[in-house]
């Protein structure tokens, strides 16, 4: 069978020109259709776990935008509500959960997640029978240390000093629980895959926050562990893996975590970005404050990442979430630029 | 005369074993001292303009932990409030002032900065003379970028996405603001050095936010302004850069501007610390929650830092400032274990 799916050509270590494109965050709060379908379900939660709606959400940056890749509409926190942390998400103050310590860790048990995440499952396989046949379809977990930073600290902080310090002081625990994290997160990967997703990305959002050696014991330890032991049933998995804010730190990663491609933010720079597309393929890594602003900052952005990276393996993306306050219509000028190149 | 202040040897690029030590936020709520002066003050920009005050809790960690340099007890934010933009520190809300636009930024007045600061310089003078002889007073100011972002957003944000934002839409605009911080802190600095600073340090401590070509226009440029400035007036001039978050632009970043040394923040790998203190003085960078962790993580923190970067010069401190719920008494075992070694 011939791939039609250009997202995954790039995953293969295929150069296509223009580069296919997808957003991170694309079905969210900027688009006027998700802000009504979002108003009609209950909570947060209610609309990662209603396939009917989460399909919709995740449909609709397609059916506008023509995107090379849908991604599963849901939430990394998804997997602590699995574990019963009692998560919920509320306006204007992000998620929220119960903070988890040493002796909470030793009880958590991870036996029910797939049973508590099976609409979600539900909706991987909605999805992949309703895209057009051209677009990929992706899932994605968090990776453990991004998971971990919330579990502890209950909430979203700058700079996760909770987990950072819990680490410090309760090493044995925070080891057992990336380590459940991982072991998890790479069950629920199998089963996205399984369902029908092309590939998975796992999100490390949190990575920037950390020395070298945490870094090392934190993000790449347990992201390797879940790359190998997703390719242990799914030895062809397509893995995308993004630490933001990794830097320099990158190269390691890529190599040590076996991903399939690394996704870049926006502050790394293009020239490291070009050595780093040598040993593989990239995925990103426009500011997203281009895509509020528009013009020609957004024009210049595009226009230097395609020059940068263009004749490599390249998934243009953004380098973080696209926010709330961007203009749709810049999301089209983006992609038309792109096309047009 | 023989030079008696470890900090300075070192910022003369002389290698001192061990090394001197002072943190960042030193002077601050971990202690009690401290709180108990703040207490009696009235709000915070009161304690900043009132030498007695502001004397008082500058030297309480000398007094207590006999840090080899004492550092002003300021805060970056006193250019903007004599800019009139109506700064204030709220209880549990951070610096707030009234956010500037374009227009706004086009009537800024510079005019009245060392009127409106001459507490300050005053604390400098009172405290040079106040200080035990051996140990360095440091001055300061905030570096440019990181003044704006708090000028433009109108409080902290954790990705300074506001001024990210304004600097895409109005970039001339932008320019100009950063090129009147540069000014006005060229001028603060130097009205410092002539009070009686020994040293002073440029703080960017949201330098980390930006992609590479946006840190050299809003960090570097602005930074080698105020080091060539500083210098036109006292070519002598020792200034410690910190752009907290830069990671491997740091080469650049002390090519260019000049510094005399520059701050390393935690995240950065010791491996890479050493490549730059090829370059010259280095200051960092021990994890701020290592000192709240205490014991083995404390320990380890200063040794693996002392192992790394002890044969070169090198100012003790950490990768960012102290935090309130550390235990003085986890500080006193940092210097302990230091000046043992």
């Amino acid at each position: 069978m011939v791939q039609t799916r250009k997202v995954l050509d790039v995953l293969d270590g295929e150069t296509v020109f223009p580069p296919p494109v997808w957003l991170m965050r694309q079905a969210g709060r900027y688009l006027p259709e998700y802000r009504r379908t979002r108003k009609a379900a209950g909570s947060f939660l209610d609309l990662c776990y209603t396939p009917d709606l989460a399909v919709e959400v995740t449909l609709q940056p397609i059916r506008r935008f023509g995107f090379d890749a849908a991604i599963l509409f849901s939430d990394i926190l998804v997997v602590p509500d699995a574990l019963d942390r009692d998560v919920r998400f509320e306006e204007g103050r992000g998620p929220l959960m119960k903070p988890i310590d040493a002796a909470g860790i030793a009880m958590l048990d991870g036996s029910n997640l797939l049973n508590h995440l099976a609409p979600v499952l539900e909706t991987v396989k909605r999805l992949r029978a309703g895209l057009p046949d051209e677009t990929a379809l992706l899932g994605f977990c968090g990776a453990p240390w991004t998971v971990a930073t919330y579990m502890i600290a209950g909430h979203g902080t700058p700079d996760q000093a909770p987990a950072r310090l819990f680490a410090y002081r309760e090493p044995a625990a925070f080891d057992m629980l990336l380590d459940l994290l991982a072991d998890l997160s790479a069950e629920y990967l199998c089963a996205q895959i399984e369902a029908g997703a092309d590939a998975v990305q796992i999100f490390d959002s949190w990575a920037g926050v950390l020395g070298k050696s945490e870094f090392q014991r934190f993000c790449v330890g347990p992201t390797r562990k879940i790359i190998a032991a997703v390719r242990s049933k799914h030895p062809q998995a397509r893995i995308i893996a993004f630490a933001k804010g990794a830097g320099p730190l990158l190269t390691d990663y890529r190599r040590e975590t076996g991903a399939t491609a690394i996704g870049l933010d926006w502050t790394v720079p293009l020239s490291f970005a070009r050595e780093l597309q040598a040993g593989g393929p990239v995925q990103g890594n426009l500011d997203p404050m281009r895509v509020v602003a528009g013009g020609k900052a957004l024009d210049e952005g595009v226009d230097a990442i395609v020059e940068a990276l263009g004749n490599g393996p390249l998934i243009f993306n953004l380098g973080h979430g696209i926010t709330p306050q961007a203009d749709p219509d810049h999301v089209t000028r983006l992609v038309q630029r792109l096309r047009s190149l």
